[in-house]
């Protein structure tokens, strides 16, 4: 298994509370230390950072923690390799451009016979189980959509491609166009949606508190999602198997399971 | 204008020291400050590193300085823009994954009309001239062949994509698919290839002198391409207009000027 941090928000917003409490899972407070990466949108463009070793002992995820690069989408990733060997190819989020947008998708879970779903023009560059999975969604909206389509109707496809990777096995993933982040609960999420009157908050995998009234103005909405609360004092919601939750600009609205096609 | 660093090897190799070269003139000994960015192949992976910012005050670039990526094929970028914001969809390489591999692309120079070449699957996300040349030459890499062809004849196919590129201005470029590394000239690009019995070399933009019979064994093959030589004391060879270098394990092989098709 691996864990998943996603956030949206409706302005540039600093992850790092976030990202420490993660990144200490990735090897220390966890026991997911075969990789981990994070992937940041800025304006139209995106970057990830990607290692094949435990984030707990990065010198690069600790730059990370000082530097505050701030972002209204980012999805983060700690690995558990159980498919696929740990190598740079396989650490997560992968990244594929469709449309004129950087995508980005993370996965934890097993999906039975995955490899046997065709792909399009997108192929995997590693070995992964989830990878394939990325490439086959967005093959099939390549399929359907000559361009990005109205956001509604993007939610209702990449639900139902959702609901037929869901019936294969476990699929907990974060996966965001730039515009929207989409995360689905294969069989453990969860998540909360920060706004005013801002609150105190611990995180429960380190020492830190942050008072959120003091690093926000009244019109901030930032919503994170995750496999386990990262802090221990707010009220982290629980998805339900087979629900997608689909972000925009911190707002956090749940789609219930639709049918496969 | 913009400066390029390539390296191509036969075993991982450590490229600090030219990179330390390279990010000194972004914004230093140069004047290219608006952007930098760096991409590492590590088996069949990929990683780039991108900062909308100068490289010769980043603190992600000091991390890189001294944090020892071994990688046998390297692109690096610093820029001073000319066509399209500074942003970080405007910093170079951009990626995009055909047939499987990841590949990377950097630029400089200005090319006359080149958003009017047609496009394929591969659309920009940001909007200079550079990666809208970038994905042309994939669409058509894409539209010929079905799969990863032979070195050869890949060789050949992007040498008459250079060639078209020639005709409309500027075209120094660096690009690999993971195997290769292509380096074309349109206006001014050198290269060295260091092997046994290996010398010492002394960089022009700081006071750093590297004994490279101590780093390597008589076995390694490394080849170093860029905008301007590096180092004050090693032969660089000149390029000429046209001239396409195909670089595979450390070794450099000059193509001259493909006709246009």
């Amino acid at each position: 298994m691996c864990e998943l941090l996603g956030m949206s928000a409706n302005v540039p917003t600093d992850i790092r509370f976030s990202f420490a409490g993660l990144a200490r899972r990735g090897g220390e407070t966890g026991p997911h230390a075969d990789g981990w990466g994070i992937s940041f949108y800025e304006g139209r463009g995106q970057r990830s950072f990607h290692e094949p070793e435990p984030s707990a002992r990065s010198e690069l995820a600790k730059l990370l923690r000082n530097a505050a690069i701030k972002s209204c989408t980012v999805i983060a990733h700690v690995r558990k390799a159980n498919r696929g060997r740990v190598s740079l190819e396989n650490t997560h989020p992968f990244t594929r451009e469709l449309w004129g947008r950087p995508w980005t998708f993370a996965h934890n879970g097993q999906l039975k016979g995955v490899k046997r779903l065709p792909l399009g023009a997108f192929a995997p560059i590693g070995t992964t189980d989830s990878e394939h999975a990325f490439c086959w969604m967005l093959g099939r909206l390549q399929g359907r959509f000559r361009r990005l389509p109205a956001p509604a109707t993007l939610d209702r496809a990449v639900a139902a491609l959702c609901a037929e990777l869901h019936g294969l096995g476990v699929f907990n993933m974060l996966m965001s166009d730039s515009r929207t982040l989409y995360a689905h609960c294969g069989k453990r999420l969860c998540y909360l949606t920060r706004q005013a009157p801002f609150g105190t908050a611990t995180l429960i995998d380190e020492d830190w508190r942050v008072d959120f009234a003091q690093e926000t103005t009244e019109h901030d909405v930032v919503s994170v999602v995750a496999t386990k609360a990262l802090t221990r004092d707010e009220a982290w919601i629980d998805l339900e198997r087979g629900d997608l939750l689909v972000l925009r600009g911190g707002i956090a609205r749940r789609l219930k399971p639709a049918p496969a096609r």
